[in-house]
Formats: structure tokens, sequence, C-alpha cells
């Protein structure tokens, strides 16, 4: 862009975001000094803080402010039952349900060969440490139901086998509110095989 | 978000970009802290730099760094011909052609009565003001062929009636490297009757 160098920095510093090529990041930016001036300074502002000051929770690895996070520092929550999931996100999802009242391990990533990802780039050990210290008794795997999910899933259980500790995975089954018909052949399966009976 | 207050800050100031929502300002805010934390860094100096430092071009009303654009100080390019389009985006799509050598004015929207925008909003005094000052010998109306920016253009063009100043509107027709089966009734009209000899 000839006209504006502070212009030509902001388009292009927005293409860090993803998913934001050159056309958003052009129309992020005008929007922003056209109708948003005030939004963009707040943005710097949470940008530059957050960027300075979240770290990672030295217990579950989770984003945080502090070096223990708050649902880690949460007396309440340590019932011996550890959540294992893969992202910030998908936790943030889980706690939005408001129904589980244990603990996390946020491995923020997956085990993945392929992308030189092994049990340490994801925290196994600190994990397996975690629930050997702190006396878990039931370990729910949460992370997706993906082939990567599912091997990171594994190769948890296999580290824990014989421990003695109850480990769990999340149920696979038709999503409420959905259509049979448009339902995939294996959820259908897993479906099938889960069903339970009707007045338990 | 329950575990940090500066991820709830930055999910929420991201808000402010347009076409983001909730999911996308997650999404982002966990992308810049996972994998692109110096990049988040260059954008909140960036959009610091920018929200305070971008102004509008005294001349041509464009986002400027300085209180006159490069293109208007362009000795150059003031050659009698003006361009005036609606946003900078249009200036810039203008401008990658290279194929333009005079001068712009940008309206930074149109007239919208609807919207409670006049004349006086979109600076078309300012406009004529200019056009009357520099021997303009050409004015481009390149606003869109909306209905809004062709009634736009149309005001211009009648405010000027009798100035005895060239007004020109981009012509109409098929886009280069366009199928005429999938090309509108309209443009194929303005296509038909704007037909040029093969050999001129």
């Amino acid at each position: 862009m000839a006209f504006s160098p502070l212009v030509d920095e902001l388009v292009e510093s927005l293409r860090c975001l993803p998913g934001v090529g050159q056309k958003t990041a052009q129309r992020m930016a005008f929007h922003l000094l056209e109708r948003a001036r005030s939004g963009g300074v707040r943005l710097a502002d949470a940008l530059s803080n957050a960027m300075d000051g979240v770290r990672r929770c030295e217990s579950c690895q989770n984003f945080s402010d502090t070096e223990v996070c708050g649902i880690c520092e949460n007396p309440e929550r340590s019932n011996g039952t550890l959540c294992v999931v893969e992202s910030p996100s998908d936790l943030l999802a889980i706690e939005q349900t408001s129904d589980y009242k244990g603990s996390y391990f946020v491995l923020m990533g997956h085990l993945s060969p392929i992308d030189g990802v092994g049990p340490d780039d994801i925290g196994i050990e600190r994990l397996l440490r975690r629930v050997r210290s702190e006396g878990v008794t039931e370990l729910i795997l949460a992370t997706n139901p993906t082939v990567e999910g599912e091997a990171t899933a594994h190769y948890i259980s296999d580290r824990l086998d014989g421990s003695g500790i109850l480990i769990t995975r999340l149920a696979h089954g038709i999503p409420v509110g959905g259509e049979l018909g448009y339902v995939d052949g294996f959820t259908l399966t897993h479906a099938f095989r889960g069903r339970k009976p009707l007045l338990d």
C-alpha cells in the first residue's frame, strides 16, 4: 500500500491471526481505523498484556495468569477425578456444561509421530506424576475421537496399566437433537453397542 | 472463562474485528498464545501505532500517516485527472492495476439517506472545492455499481453540471476471463450496448 506505512504494518501484522489472509486483514484494518478505533486500542492493550502475562499452569499445563490456575487451586475440585483434554478450548467446552466438578490436565496437543510430537512434548510424564502423587481414582481421557486423539488415550492408558486407577473414555453416540438419518455409520454402531435400558 | 482474566479480555477484545464471533476469537487467542506469541506482540505494537498515528489526508480524505498523503503530494500525479472512490480498498484495487496515474478522492462511504449519510458526511463540498481549485479536467466517478454508489455518482455529476469538466464513469461489461453463460442480464445488456469495433 503506497499511502501509509502504519496501515501496511497493521495489515501485515493481522495476518498472523489464523484464517486471516491479505484481503481479510485489509478489511479488518480499515474497519478498525474507520469505525472502531477505541476497540483497536483496547485490543492492542489486551494483546500486549496477554502475550506478556499468560503462562502455563504448573499443575495442569493450561493457560493461566498465575503459577497455578484457578481450577487447580480450588480445593473443592480435587476430588480424585482428573480429566485429560487436548486443548484449552476442550476444557472450556466441558466447563460450560457445569456438570464436571473434578480437575483437568491439558495436553496442549496430541501424540503425532509424523509431526515429531512425542510423549514429552505433551507432558505425559508430568500427567503420570500428578496421577500418582494426587491419589487420582478416576482418569477421564477426553481426547478427541480422532486417530491421534485415540492413540494418545491408548498410550496414557497403557502407561497406567496395572495401577488400579479407573480409566474412562467419553461415550460415543448420537448427538442430542441429531437425526438418525444424518449420523455416520461408525457413530451409529457405537450408539447401538452402547444402548441402555430405558428404565434404569 | 474461569482460568485467566487476561485470556478472557483478549478474547473479548478480538471480537471488535469484523466477522469475528466468540468461537473465532477464542481460536485466535489460543493460536496466538500457543504458537504465535511474537506475532501477537508485533500485532499489539502495530495496532497501537496505527490507532494513534493514522489520520485522514487533508486533500483526498484517505488514510495517511502525514497531513497530506503520498499520492496527493506526488506532483507527477496531479495531471488534471481525479478519481472518486468510496473506500481505501477501492483505491488500493485501482493502484494495484498500475494503470491509473492521476490522483484520488476517497469518500469513505456513499450517500445513504436511510442511514443518515448526506453529502457533508462524505466530504462532497471538499471534493467540489478541490475540483474547482486544482483545475481538474476529468473527474472519474469510480463509486460502486450499487444503488447507493450510482446515486452518489449522479449527485456529484449534478453538482458539477455546466462546469465544463469531463465526468466519466467506469465501463460495465463482461469480466475478463468470465463466461457469458454465467454473466447476469444487466451486465450482458451493458456489454452489448458498449460493444466496440474489433479493429479500432
